[in-house]
């Protein structure tokens, strides 16, 4: 049963201060000189993921597909800017080398943005419109000029719309011929759980969680968005030519491994450290790792406006068509998570384990045990998170011919989420020398955190770079020009 | 399918901005003159109990619980600033008639709501440490000292958590030997719904409602404090004396009139006027409807400080004490809600009907129809909202002497939480003459909402008007100092 707090808060970490929601007025924007993404974009829309989306920026499907849509956006509308890149649904004509100015591309990219977010994030409207009233421009300014940088915002924004209104995901939450009280992102696939959250019918299955929301109203998890495995990849045609092998581990009837992989994950419950968890919060939220390791790269290398854009573009085409791969394997094998079979394990008996924030490690009833973290709203194998991060390790990999990064996230002492207060001890700075030290503390966070067995973190690990080398190469074909038009997705 | 939004705003009534939360600082506090109750105290944890506790104020169990909780331990901090008054779970000797001053009363006050607070919503410790500082008190004075005000106030406060923290509501999550990960206000009864969110398999029978979350995430309703039924009331023995007859209407085997039930709350939906919207609203938020209602009259009315504490736990009583009675019906008769039984009686097929925020009354299919407000997270018959009111007004008109009310509520045109910006059409003032104006309203209002048939609020309305005599009765010992001293309570 987890905790899901009302309201929520911005994770304190360096990076996310940084281009994440603001204490004071910024100074005024200049259109000039300034890189609208960072210093307005990003701080602007940030923190409605948070307060409109997923609380913790954890459900991943919700939080990339409007990140990918966003820097989908961002690139066609910044294309014609580019020497050689093209649009994915909109092929405007290049525009003069000279007209590649800061004050166009900011231009551009505001309206691409505000288009695309007014119609998927319409609840926020006033937002986006005083976002672009307050840089000078005006909301209103609907212009189709393919020449100017409004019209070529506008353009792309509304082609993506166009692009991916009816891609599988039921963003708008009419498939189906549903016209009245549409269900964004609502699941049109008939996914019904074996296990209810009172009930473990089938131990090897997955069961909804009991979630406490607020001081004491509870609700019960849902599968969020089964149709994900259904939605059109930009990069790759069809996810059934990958899988993963059966978890043969939560398959009950095994009882020796099944009951081996319950005390794994107490054995790491009962040993967790202050890094451990600092680590287990940051790879929970993908805007802290995913996306702002990708805007530490931009920014650490170097890279000029138009290019942090393309680069996040990749990080987004990497993750996001991966997340089509685990989507169609979470539903295929409908996984137990640990918090079920622990219980199903040891009932009311005790065990040693982290005994709940604060708490340390102490012995309690399996009953009784949480994980450190709540699990995401979807069955346990493969690991989506794992998967996320070594498609994303590998789409950088390519783009800097290196497996060097070098993030450093630094947490103030007593800043944890869970913890606050006492998590961790001491100011701590962790850092991730290589990409490859990314992915690899990614995936064995989800086993700090008690939400996966080594499995789904293994498995994941095994196959997914593949997703991060598709990306690339299909993102290379865009930048370099090469890639044909897209039609508008009809889903699969 | 509901909404449910993850940040709550207050809803605009003018009587809610006078009390509720404030857009700019409010002058200094004057402990010698001011009124702590309506100037300080609800200001401050109302908006708490919106952000925390219940988004609409429309979970009543968990609203009341606290509301009576507060009121409460005002009571018992004021009682011996009374001629006559004694407290429930604390009996101090009264003081000498010159210490009833406005200060010693407002400082008692604070610091009984104080102590109960940090127990009973601790996450919020912060916020009410500093009501206490803001008032230039000192929130660390933990006297004991039965002869001043602050003494006074701790102990009436400590008394309360000592009275009700093991009273069944298992309010800090403790019950059944539960020691790690306390899960308050938990189901201990085991409770489990017979339908799924997903299939319908007793159309009879309660089926809990899928409800989105922010811009897509979606959770399945849970009963709300099944042992809510189990908790002692305060002015009576037990609630098995009282009952409700059988919803026949909802049992599907009588087919005709299980047909007509649902029709009826179609043909209301399709003929939905901007007042029945208004007060449908209104009467869902328990703070605005029975909190303002009584702050109302003790405005209107002239009463004191110390009469309008008196009133409110009066308010409190009677609607805490129905409760317990309505949920033993709930649980025992678990019933079907309108949005299932139209979906069973006409799936598919187009019905007449408000067709959604700002749509009007349009063909729809009744798959796709949904009521006006989303349903509170308990099964449907009898009304509880129905029952608080009836409770509530008969309560009113036993202090009062009269049946006059006269309570204005001002919605200014487009204020609506359901359809922003639509409804009402023009501003609105909805008055309620009496106290049988109100409760009448309040039942129908839930039919209107779409939310219960008419049998509910019928029996409801029959029967609960005995919680607000009893309630009266009790009180009337306590402001008599009749009543005899009360033990902490152990449940039932």
């Amino acid at each position: 049963m987890r905790s899901f707090c009302l309201v929520a808060a911005l994770a304190v970490v360096t990076l996310g201060q940084q281009v994440g929601a603001q204490d004071q007025p910024a100074p005024p924007f200049d259109l000039d000189s300034g890189d609208v993404i960072t210093q307005v974009l990003l701080p602007t829309i940030i923190p409605y993921i948070y307060s409109d989306i997923s609380p913790t920026a954890s459900d991943a499907p919700l939080v990339l597909r409007l990140t990918t849509l966003a820097t989908n956006a961002l690139f066609d509308a910044t294309a014609p800017y580019h020497p050689t890149a093209v649009g994915l649904y909109t092929r405007l004509d290049r525009r003069p080398e000279a007209e590649a100015t800061p004050r166009n591309i900011n231009i551009a990219a505001t309206y691409s943005v505000y288009r695309m977010l007014n119609t998927f994030l319409p609840r926020r409207m006033d937002v986006w419109r005083k976002m672009v009233e307050d840089l000078g421009l005006d909301p209103d300014d609907n212009s189709m000029d393919p020449t100017t940088p409004v019209g070529i915002g506008n353009l792309a924004g509304m082609g993506v719309v166009r692009g991916r209104s009816n891609d599988g995901m039921n963003q708008l939450g009419n498939e189906y011929s549903r016209t009245f009280n549409p269900l964004p992102y609502g699941d049109y696939t008939g996914y019904m759980p074996v296990n209810t959250a009172y009930e473990l019918l089938d131990p090897s299955r997955w069961q909804p969680d009991l979630q406490i929301f607020g001081a004491g109203l509870y609700k019960i998890q849902q599968f969020v968005t089964p149709q994900y495995a259904l939605v059109e990849p930009y990069s790759y045609e069809s996810p059934e030519a990958y899988s993963v092998p059966a978890p043969l581990a939560s398959d009950h009837s095994n009882f020796a491994i099944y009951k081996a992989q319950v005390d794994h994950v107490l054995r790491v419950s009962q040993r967790l450290t202050d890094e451990q968890k600092v680590k287990a919060e940051l790879f929970d939220d993908k805007i802290q790792s995913l996306g702002f390791s990708t805007i530490f790269m931009a920014q650490s290398r170097g890279l000029s406006p138009v290019e942090l854009i393309q680069l996040d573009f990749l990080n987004n085409l990497a993750t996001f068509d991966a997340g089509i791969f685990v989507w169609q394997e979470k539903r295929r094998w409908d996984a137990v998570r640990p918090f079920s079979a622990i219980r199903y394990i040891y009932g009311d008996n005790y065990v040693s384990a982290w005994a709940g924030p604060g708490k340390g490690t102490l012995s309690l009833p399996a009953s009784q045990w949480r994980s450190y973290l709540e699990e995401a709203d979807h069955p346990e194998y493969p690991s989506a998170s794992a998967c996320f991060c070594e498609a994303h390790a590998q789409s950088m990999r390519r783009y800097f011919g290196s497996d060097a990064l070098g993030y450093p996230v630094e947490v103030k002492a007593g800043m944890s989420r869970i913890e606050p207060g006492v998590t961790p001890a001491k100011d701590l700075t962790v850092t991730f020398p290589t990409w490859t030290d990314f992915s690899s503390d990614c995936g064995q966070s989800r086993i700090w955190a008690g939400v996966h067995f080594q499995a789904a973190v293994d498995e994941s690990q095994a196959v997914c770079k593949v997703f991060g080398d598709m990306a690339y190469d299909y993102w290379k074909q865009l930048v370099d020009g090469t890639a044909r038009p897209r039609a508008p997705s009809n889903g699969r």
